[in-house]
């Protein structure tokens, strides 16, 4: 495995892996890899002949007063785990290398990006697309994969894709999952223990609210409300959403309109995130 | 040359000269081509082994009661000039291949289009950046080849390029004048007889402001008021903006300190910019 840290190199390795003709898979993440991260890796090593991961933790999506400087990082641990997963190259850059000093050019979406998440992190997204978008400027992936636990982002840069015309698949991972439910995060680390314990009565109401729905007669408005109380009684949390939403992440008022249930919790000092998709019918998403 | 009305065709062609290793330039235009238009398309030939020009009337860079439906259109004619030109390929969508109907993703440059055209037209480099990174999605050009007459677009291009990585090198025209000084733009068409006649005081105001800026000295507050006076007083017009910036379009307190004078003038119901380079000396620009 390569480990990259400029962009003038990776243009390099990949004008001549495609001047071989290879198929360029992307993985961009914000390292700290858990199991989530590499099952996107396994996934792009299926269907590419290369794979990139990206490790940068993207200082535009945090807004002020957020985890930017707390998150979680582990680079010599990441590193030997793509190494293990055959990722061929991970790129590494530091901030001066992504950002100069007086950038300003973003990229806005301003439908999918604007409820759930969109509401409490206004420039979440922007951040997200703009990172995304110079990723695929530099490592021009012919595919790049996200995972569905983080569904808002995923459809913000379906969209977003569409509407650019980048010439780039976005393919989906499942939400990978502890024993008990909990969706994995590197988040998840700065549960307590107690916390812990709690955090997977999230999931557990989402799916409890994605068979009330199921019901025939089912009154989405009710299933919402109790689903948030229960969520809340049962980890101790603050619910900041629950949502019924289409595929645009847009709410929905009729159970028969919805794709997707999406909640936010804060758990202490904690944000967490989850969602089912009620229409796979397969909860565990 | 081939005339292409879709993405999908656009992409094959392009796919196929880059397996072939050919080096690919792309001429952005709104049509009804000039001889300003024709030379950023001889510059793509020399540079280029395949030379692409856009053709389309981008309507989110106009805003509502600007001249999007009376904006002049000649299709045959420009097919006849850019096949003369020696045009390999002229892409020449329709608003509906361009745009989904929810299209919601723009390109936001938040420093260097503010000034300038930018005031009074808040919205129009959104348009213009947006419309620009599809195209280098679609074309995926090694150059793009833009004229200096709208140099604040110029800039406002390289900085997205710049700050979204992408793997395109901006490539700038020279303004091409009529004899008398006046820049060719697709809008000299709505002059009368009389504004046509006026029209080149402004170049020639800029100009005159220029070579007193050069004179030891000179106090830049008073060269831009005069400018602006003589500038309205010769061509019966009102002069929107007058101004002495840098690279980065930000006005400038000193004239050690200016690259260019760009101006904007409502002649009528027309409104024409220009501007001149300080620096090179050549005030043809």
């Amino acid at each position: 495995m390569k480990l990259v840290k400029s962009k003038i190199e990776v243009r390099a390795e990949i004008a001549r892996l495609k001047s071989a003709g290879a198929r360029v898979g992307l993985v961009p993440t914000m390292g700290y890899f858990h199991e989530g991260h590499l099952s996107l890796m396994r996934i792009s090593r299926r269907q590419a002949d290369y794979t990139v991961v990206s490790l940068f933790v993207n200082p535009i999506q945090f807004a002020p007063g957020e985890d930017l400087e707390g998150y979680p990082r582990d680079p010599e641990r990441d590193l030997d785990l793509a190494r293990k997963e055959g990722v061929d190259l991970l790129f590494a850059p530091d901030k001066k290398e992504v950002y100069a000093p007086n950038a300003s050019t973003f990229i806005e979406e301003t439908s999918v990006s604007k409820g759930l998440c969109g509401q409490s992190r206004p420039d979440h997204f922007r951040g997200v697309t703009t990172v995304l978008t110079k990723l695929f400027n530099i490592v021009t992936p012919d595919l790049a994969v996200f995972g569905r636990k983080d569904i808002q982002q995923l459809m913000v840069i379906r969209r977003m894709v569409r509407d650019l015309d980048f010439p780039v698949e976005i393919v989906a991972g499942p939400t990978v999952r502890e024993p008990d439910g909990l969706a994995l995060s590197s988040r998840n680390l700065y549960l307590s223990k107690e916390e812990r314990r709690r955090a997977p009565d999230l999931y557990r109401g989402l799916q409890a609210a994605a068979r009330a729905l199921a019901e025939p007669g089912a009154e989405l408005a009710g299933v919402l409300e109790s689903a948030r109380r229960e969520i809340e009684r049962n980890t101790g949390g603050q619910v900041e959403y629950i949502s019924a939403v289409d595929n645009d992440m847009a709410e929905v008022k009729q159970a028969s309109d919805c794709s997707y249930l999406a909640a936010a919790l804060q758990l202490g000092s904690t944000r967490l995130i989850d969602n089912v998709d009620v229409n796979t019918g397969d909860l565990s998403n």
